[in-house]
């Protein structure tokens, strides 16, 4: 970095700090890694976390297919290849997210574990937060928000996660939520709880 | 959206909004796009510009080739269509950026006026701001900060931008400063100022 003399402030030298952001933000930059089958419950978790977290004054943002998939990962199909390409990005971009200072929650399917575990180790440990939503695949196929699984199970949609292409288990998550015995309120306040354990916010009152 | 009940807090239905973020932050989203030569100024200015902004108690983030080009870009070349997708993944990240409420500010030649334009209309009209870095080559090439010019002269380095490859000024950048004759604390301050016209931040003092 080029050095820069004062003037009649004082300017830093370097860059400013993932630190100096989080003071700012009185809170630490996380990411929270929801994963699970289609209709498990990660939008509805992510979005419920994310309301909770700014009603108490956070800065938090849900990175999903609605804004992904229609944005930077529009050139993606959804071969393995490309299911790894997204999900690398995804880590990346989570990256810079944390880097900034703000608490992030991701919602995509993420099935294979190798690139889960790519994008821990891209955000890195301590900052990554695997939350498996383990609700049974019948449940999931009984909500059928999007109507997918009448299409897989029909033969229109060919390699859906939890009918004809497989979804590995987390081994360690941090968090396992089914959503067939816990609402996403509660969710959201076992989610909030595991953040202020590991300090990257206060708890309430505090 | 699945429809929350409310329990003992008050959940809102739908996503939380930008809005709802910026009124947090005390800040507007927007994104600052600096684009010229190698070695006229970009960074300097983009890493003065976040002091700046953090020193007034606002959230900036630089997005320049040492975080992108190592993380989210690093399986893409410097081919005219690999350095295309690279600028169009960055203007998508600054959507989403901008989108978080960040002030954000970015640090790349980006010499293609298409790719800027596509960037342009990813981010948004009214949240994209261009700073054309118009410092001449010969000033550029003087500084030569990372060697580079001195090895395109050689033929070490082909279709580098300014000897061997174009670049396109800006039509219609929103400002142009030249930092052969302008400090990166001046370059600062007046992009501050345009944030404030923009209502993007507010004017010190009030």
């Amino acid at each position: 970095m080029t050095k820069i003399k004062a003037t009649n402030i004082t300017w830093h030298e370097g860059h400013v700090g993932r630190e100096e952001r989080e003071t700012l933000l009185e809170q630490k930059g996380a990411l929270v890694w929801t994963t699970g089958l289609s209709g498990s419950g990660k939008s509805t978790i992510a979005y419920t976390l994310e309301h909770a977290l700014v009603q108490r004054g956070h800065l938090a943002y849900v990175l999903d297919g609605d804004n992904i998939r229609h944005g930077l990962n529009k050139n993606l199909g959804f071969s393995a290849e490309d299911r790894t390409e997204n999900i690398r990005r995804i880590g990346e971009v989570g990256k810079l997210f944390v880097d900034t200072g703000v608490l992030t929650v991701t919602a995509f399917i993420s099935p294979y574990r190798e690139d889960r575990a790519i994008a821990r180790e891209t955000v890195g440990e301590g900052n990554f937060f695997e939350v498996f939503c383990d609700t049974p695949l019948e449940v999931c196929e009984e909500r059928d928000p999007k109507g997918l699984y009448k299409k897989a199970r029909a033969g229109e949609i060919k390699g859906f996660t939890g009918i004809d292409d497989p979804y590995e288990a987390p081994e360690k998550p941090e968090l396992v939520i089914d959503t067939s015995k816990v609402s996403p309120q509660e969710a959201a306040v076992q989610i909030c709880e595991m953040l202020e354990k590991a300090g990257k916010i206060s708890a309430l009152g505090e």
